[in-house]
């Protein structure tokens, strides 16, 4: 098996011209409030149109695709954000999408990727792939991957350059990492612009397989019933062997990160920062928490803001009881 | 009485150059899920550091004291945002800031206030103007008032610079109105930049003084009682002269809201745009709810997002049960 090309900061760089004007630049918002020898920056990609950074990879995929073939449509699988991403983006392009979810999706992610107007196909937990490629053979639509696929990790990785313009002499950026499309386009960004930062992925420690892997020097798999358990179902999925080769070169080390702290971070987000965060967005503030990471300027990657409205009231609910706000 | 003077957008053009670097620049938030034919950004004031529009007209005005004079701090009176703001912008000159709050303000405020170092002075309601007057008398302070002053007015304009700069072509503006320095400041931009655009003021019902004070041509007094029975804490206010006479020139009118109208808008902004609003801060998407606003590109500025955790987590979890996510 001959080791996977890897993409480089100049793709990066043409997906952000494809991207301009079609994305919102996300700003660094300062957490005044954290601790001063690891000053804070947050990337709130949770204020993207779909409350996610997984419109910049879809985008940039769909725009990538030949015009006839693209003219027959895409389809996604997805546990989520990708779904709304894809959607979204081909609602742009004025194309069919059909998105497949598994059964147990948040139905506010459902309800949402419905409202661009795609044709959303509910599937059994580990059937989406399977189903997702009948559709293809059906109507000749092109596959957009979530994460396995050079122009999902180019457009993901448009972040990266931009925390390298607003922040030059970043020392460490923290990122969630599932599938690792994103944690591959930032690293590679700010492995090439930012020689001397550290990157690190963040992983609920219920869904480490990742963390593992990259010690063991291949990937470890976990099953899907086992990776389920975390509240943060955005981070269910595990790398490819594309994604897996981009970690391995741009990573320092995964963290990993409770369940509580995953609920903490979401309190502390909407409680200091003002913003909105689903669980799987808030492991990197988690993991700046509970982890002695390196001292300078840090930015902790909020890849998403959909959250289940109930879940939320019940986290902020809680954090108000036991006065999170004053304990920082 | 002869009229006062006006800020010009020169005076605001050499604030936005004075903050330059100080403040967050926010961006406009595309709020898809909006009307069609009355296109939505808001744009996030919550960001900012001390999680309000606040700190623009503070550090502008504190950088404008004369430095002998500076040195021997500020004093500011405050239901809270503003206090915020006097605090962290003398903490960043190194100056002392006393702070005077009424008695009802929300503890957070309470909290973070001091969290920046300055010294808080409670007091009742209605007694805060004569407590700084004192406290200037005896420490030789400068005070720094909360819209008062054309220093204040001018650096809350800055955001209407940058929503001239964003979005040249804005048909609508919906400002939060109390004291009038952030309606009055935004106002005068938007006037001279993008001259066809329509400027609202918004105001809760319960504290409709300056709606009833445009159309009469004069100022109308409530009583501190009822301009207290708001759930939008941060709108008890009322303009000065300078203000008034700001509003008079640069206002279309002035939208009032109700208390359950601003409920929903929190929730809203949460849930769809993922940002954490105070009550205060979300009226002016509440009047885009409620008023049919001129067709074209709106503009709604979230002003501030202290809100205490209990609240917003009782307001999102009445909005689940509902089902607000799928309203629009």
């Amino acid at each position: 098996m001959s080791a996977p090309t890897l993409v480089t900061v100049d793709d990066i760089r043409s997906a952000a011209e494809r991207l301009r004007g079609s994305i919102l630049r996300t700003p660094l918002i300062p957490a005044a409030w954290a601790d001063p020898a690891r000053p804070l920056w947050i990337k709130p990609e949770s204020l993207q149109v779909i409350g996610a950074f997984k419109v910049r990879g879809a985008l940039n995929a769909i725009s990538r695709i030949d015009p006839a073939a693209r003219r027959r449509g895409v389809v996604a699988y997805s546990s989520g954000n990708h779904a709304q991403a894809v959607a979204y983006a081909a609602a742009r392009f004025g194309i069919e999408a059909h998105i497949v979810m598994p059964e147990e999706t948040p139905e506010i992610k459902v309800v949402r990727t419905r409202s661009h107007g795609a044709r959303v196909v509910l599937c059994e937990a580990g059937q989406r792939e399977a189903v997702a490629a009948r559709l293809v053979a059906e109507t000749g639509a092109t596959l957009v991957p979530p994460f396995d696929h050079p122009d999902i990790i180019a457009g993901q990785g448009t972040i990266g350059l931009e925390i390298a313009e607003d922040l030059p002499d970043v020392a460490t950026v923290l990122v969630p990492v599932s599938g690792g499309g994103l944690a591959s386009g930032i690293g590679t960004a700010i492995r090439a612009l930012c020689p001397h930062a550290e990157i690190f992925g963040v992983e609920p420690e219920l869904a480490a397989d990742t963390a593992a892997g990259l010690r063991r020097g291949s990937p470890v798999r976990m099953s899907i019933q086992e990776r389920n358990r975390t509240i943060a179902d955005g981070l269910r999925s595990e790398p490819s062997e594309l994604t897996f080769a981009h970690l391995q070169h741009v990573l320092t080390d995964v963290l990993t990160v409770s369940e509580d702290e995953i609920r903490s971070a979401v309190a502390e987000l909407a409680v200091r920062a003002r913003l909105v965060s689903e669980p799987s967005g808030a492991v990197g503030l988690a993991a700046y928490r509970r982890h002695a990471t390196p001292a300078g300027p840090t930015v902790v990657v909020l890849s998403g803001g959909n959250i289940e409205p109930a879940l939320l009231a019940d986290i902020v609910g809680a954090s108000a009881a036991v006065g999170v706000d004053q304990g920082h």
